[in-house]
């Protein structure tokens, strides 16, 4: 026993890639199944984590998969089925007779059979609805009807529930029959005569208490709970928030008809902030885990996005555009060279302050309606950002300059050269003969650009997620793209105003 | 009761600001410590959860808060302490006396004492050691001991152990003997003879085996655990898959000394996604809440990076600079207009792969020697990608010139003039003449840009962050802004080699 523990204990230390993380391979599994091992893999089912065999089972063929279910033990392969991906479920539902496939829907919860129905062909599903008993259907049929990312989509209607006026000793009895069947016993919740929930019981509290003691007397008064239409964000964000173990879900009437548990809140506060992310980086979240997505399903996350940052790139296109037919380029190409780090730095220094916003609203650090105080915090925050960072591109411009990284170039060609003539180490032409007198100028230039872009971009990139979550749209949604583009406009706008400030001659 | 459960309802499911969520306002509480309403301030702390309280009470003053510690029932001001902010528990141990403070600090975790410890000034770090009783005292010692952010640095060391040897009998009366001194009592810990850990019994498998039956019959030999220096991320990682409600944490013997309970774990999840996300967005992780950072606090979160991408973008200068010099822009000003779009397209497209990278490297969806396999998943999404994203931009950059969006702009000064002159609808200068015959060409020069630089993008992003994770280097660190210089400076060039096959005249 304690050498399979140290088996075990690779899994979750290694760092290695996914090969190692298995307490089990697919080829392992394969071999005993196709020696017909049963003791051995039995003896796997016993001491090796149901999502470890699933991840290993994945990918074997039906008969194989068949094959565990006609010779492991059904209280072992139950909570298996339920760790395999949709393609095994499938691959399952079509093969398993009608009476294996009536044992093995029924020692699920139905949740989890709801979503994974939601997501079969529809002769498949109508196959597992006609496999599952006459509550496990209603249930899944009532769970299948709420809105995707909802508490009611995700809640489970397997759970305990007592009259206020339930002794400790009956409670623990009712445990003893019934609570196999429920979700979790170690929150019980608790109704009053008129069916309202009134509260909720830890079973360490039933173990501490008297036996005829009512459960009114012990339990939590100072319960939460959400409804069914509740968004499933803010349901990890209670959990988070109240170290809940498990949380009520009442219907519009305000009676208790589902709970959640904290590994249903813990899949869905990753899913959340797996989407957060995803929207971050400009992509469309995906339903599935990246290695079973396929080529096609890949693409088609990122490209919607890049096409749309096509089209907002126009603006910058046109702005450019603009600017080249008052010749600033000609005059003086060097501010070219300047204008992709001046655009990272605006975009860079709004995208920090719009992944705060996405964060902080997603986790209810802060509303919507905070947008005045938030603003101020990150104005004082971006003049401190913008000062720093404009004094150190000071310097480093000038030492671009000096250390000639950077060179201002003079076209060579005869026509253009009788404008601005390159004459040993300094310039004719006035305006470049400006330009040569004045490094620092340029330099400076560029600070002050980088300054004003990251004030800017800061009280953008606070504002944008703002706008969105008080139009109760998702924040991370639109905020980084349009980020993106207002900024690269703002950004060279405001540096060809500053150009010509600078160097007046150019105007 | 019914009252206040509506009352309470309305923190969950209001959407709106940082006031309405709370239950009770400072003012009200603020209200009933002015009035000397003990009844009232005890009875919020019976129906209002503590976090809520807490954030309430946060901001009030110091002899505020200690009418709150004085007045109301110890049983309830001991998690209400826990659930103050950093400053508040400051000010507490300030004023309070020293027999309040034995009672408050010996009524906590020793892991939420080390981690409030580990921040204070020294002076208050002792006093507050001080009062910790002997085994507390050792406890929380321990734990400071271990460095940040390892499983032994988060875990606590109040738990129950018990030999395999003892019946469910007797872990039923040490549960009600010791079980309120634990931190949990849901999952109980088994030991052999050689006091090697060996296994878990959940409390509802107590409650449904025979009285008589020994711990080592009933418990799950299938466990998952960790060790002291266990990464917390792959602690969350570990709550995740294997749906725990704790985890064990083994010493370097192998000894349990430790486990760490799923309220930590989200904590941790929470924080380790904060992190992710941040440097997504190229900023410093912030070691506490957003609102109550100093401007100073906020600003040098974001600075440092902001600095780091000037300087990598002198890479970017350099190369337009030289770019410059080939007269390029001069001959063809119209190049310089789409600039931004393609490093904007560039840069996103690699972003979303690294975006990607990160999220499934920190969830371990693969590993870093996964390499191989996820760049030939990327390649093909990146082709699909690059294919329709180009061929849009083919017809949307025709769709630009023939709208006059973005126009073919010749220089009007007399000297540049003579090079390219404008005439009526048409160019004579060999160059613009080719172009304007050519307004497909350029089209298709900006989508071939664009369709090679979104296949290297998604390249790149693929493989900074698994070189980053092989390396044993955070991949979220420095994947983000390495990848920005890279892809400037790579679509730059492809820019305009491709301009040069494109327009042979030009080169």
């Amino acid at each position: 026993m304690d050498d399979e523990n140290k088996e075990e204990k690779k899994i979750p230390e290694t760092e290695g890639p996914e090969e190692e993380q298995k307490a089990i391979s697919k080829e392992e599994l394969k071999e005993l199944i196709d020696h017909k091992d049963v003791a051995g893999l039995r003896a796997v089912f016993e001491t090796v984590p149901d999502i470890d065999i699933a991840e290993a089972a994945d990918d074997l063929e039906p008969t194989d998969l068949i094959y565990i279910f006609r010779n492991v033990e059904a209280k072992n392969t139950a909570s298996f089925y339920d760790e395999l991906n949709q393609d095994a479920k499938e691959a399952l539902v079509r093969t398993m007779t009608d009476k294996e496939l009536v044992q093995v829907i029924n020692a699920q919860s139905a949740d989890d059979v709801a979503d994974t129905v939601g997501e079969m062909p529809a002769n498949l599903a109508s196959r597992v609805l006609k496999a599952a008993d006459k509550d496990m259907r209603k249930d899944v049929n009532l769970l299948l009807h709420y809105k995707e990312d909802t508490a009611g989509a995700i809640m489970t209607t397997e759970f305990l529930l007592f009259l206020d006026t339930a002794t400790v000793d009956e409670a623990i009895s009712a445990i003893r029959e019934r609570g196999k069947e429920a979700e979790t016993v170690y929150t019980l919740f608790v109704k009053n005569k008129s069916r309202d929930f009134v509260g909720t019981v830890d079973l360490d509290d039933l173990i501490w208490a008297k036996k005829d003691q009512p459960l009114s007397e012990i339990m939590n008064r100072d319960v939460v709970y959400c409804t069914t239409s509740t968004d499933q964000e803010e349901v990890g964000q209670m959990f988070r928030r109240y170290d809940l173990n498990a949380l009520a879900v009442l219907n519009e009437d305000q009676k208790l008809i589902g709970i959640i548990t904290i590994d249903d809140a813990v899949d869905v506060m990753t899913e959340e902030s797996n989407e957060d992310m995803a929207r971050l980086t400009n992509m469309e979240p995906a339903d599935k885990p990246y290695m079973e997505l396929s080529a096609w399903e890949n693409a088609k996350r990122s490209f919607p996005w890049l096409i749309v940052l096509l089209v907002l790139g126009t603006f910058t296109t046109m702005v450019l555009n603009r600017l080249e037919a008052q010749q600033i380029f000609i005059s003086l190409p060097i501010l070219i060279s300047f204008v992709p780090t001046l655009m990272d730095t605006g975009g860079n220094a709004g995208g920090q302050t719009t992944g705060i916003m996405i964060r902080g609203l997603a986790l209810k650090e802060f509303g919507p309606r905070d947008w005045a105080r938030i603003m101020w915090k990150e104005l004082k925050a971006g003049v401190i950002n913008g000062l720093i960072t404009a004094s150190f591109a000071f310097l480093w411009v000038s030492i671009e300059q000096y250390t000639g990284l950077v060179k201002v170039i003079v076209p060579d060609q005869p026509a253009y050269a009788r404008l601005i003539v390159w004459n040993g180490s300094a310039f004719t032409s006035p305006v470049a003969g400006a330009f040569a007198a004045h490094v620092f100028t340029f330099a400076a230039l560029v600070a002050c650009t980088m300054f004003i872009a990251i004030v800017v971009s800061k009280m953008i990139g606070t504002l944008l997620p703002c706008l969105a979550a008080a139009l109760k749209k998702d924040p991370a949604l639109l905020s980084q793209p349009m980020l993106t583009t207002v900024m690269d406009v703002a950004t060279l706008l405001i540096y060809f105003a500053m150009a010509c400030l600078f160097f007046p001659s150019m105007a």
